[in-house]
């Protein structure tokens, strides 16, 4: 559980993450990848843990006390960066507000664009306040839709988003240039910038 | 991320959850116990680690080469228990069928008592096999609605389950008899006995 950080060490994480995607990745149709053999439905911990490794340098020095992300695939990975961050708290939106959330949460509303559905994610107010200085961090940036939402939801609180990070990042979907323009700084670990007759290709 | 076994480990952990659930758990009426400020919203990423480890040592020794669990709340808990057992696999089964799940998958109905519904929760044929021994592990185990749905899942597959894994048990809920009955081995490592009057009582 001790962060080592090593300048060197970034490149081969990525490659590590990007050969995974090559490897095991499976194409669907012209924008979707599906990584749920070792991402979002069944989870390689080690690769997990690298990931959040790397998260953790790229934001390292950064003002950040919690990490923010939506479940379910955010978790995980929200996890791992926690922990080589130095134990911050994690919280996760949730995609309908339960029965047992009494008290007051902030919702933003979510686009879908792989399901084609609008949700409603939310947040409890017990667990956004003014203090927060947040990481946003998931699984995917595609259109921006997840990310934006979280964001809206920090913006509710009044919190502070210091970073947003995403494992895979479709370039050609356009959300990291949606969330610089509004200001946020992204890193992304694996940037695809096009699917294509079965084939991924890389920035 | 090496895992140290040391018996008298075992009190200390279990104490240190029980005495969180004290302190920051919600009571709600005569059967609910909210612990989302550090398991099921909030994570307390140095707790989950610690119940990781207790779980590897409960279930250590057996034949397991996957773990089981079911999103969202399950998934962090499911991770760092991987993480302990030498970075075995983690499943996380959804509560729908994703758009995306082109394959064939795995169904089962799952009895919220909490959110009064009955949802179905799904796993992909790819990542449950005859060939794969099993620990579920789960946040709650009340009236065992989850564990049974996925240990369902697993029967479908032909998988063996070795074990049953839950954070806090409401044990007057008789989730645990109807596993054990059914020739399950069940561990939970904080058994609640009765919730009445703002006060819990432990096992």
């Amino acid at each position: 559980m001790t962060l080592s950080v090593k300048s060197e060490d970034s490149g081969v994480n990525m490659q590590l993450l990007k050969d995974r995607i090559l490897k095991d990745g499976q194409v669907i149709g012209t924008g979707v990848v599906k990584v749920d053999s070792f991402l979002n439905h069944q989870i390689d911990v080690a690769l997990i843990w690298e990931i959040g490794r790397e998260f953790a340098r790229r934001f390292h020095g950064l003002p950040v006390n919690k990490i923010l992300t939506i479940e379910a695939s955010g978790i995980a990975v929200a996890c791992a960066t926690a922990m080589h961050m130095g134990n911050l708290p994690v919280v996760f939106a949730k995609k309908a507000a339960p029965s047992t959330m009494i008290d007051g949460y902030f919702a933003a509303e979510c686009t879908s664009f792989t399901k084609r559905t609008v949700s409603t994610v939310t947040v409890s107010q017990k667990y956004l306040t003014e203090a927060d200085n947040l990481l946003i961090i998931d699984d995917f940036l595609a259109h921006g839709e997840a990310a934006l939402a979280l964001a809206n939801l920090a913006k509710q609180a009044g919190a502070t988003v210091s970073g947003i990070g995403a494992v895979i990042e479709k370039a050609f979907q356009g959300g990291s240039d949606k969330l610089r323009q509004e200001g946020y700084r992204v890193e992304s670990l694996a940037v695809i910038t096009s699917i294509q007759d079965d084939h991924i290709t890389f920035r």
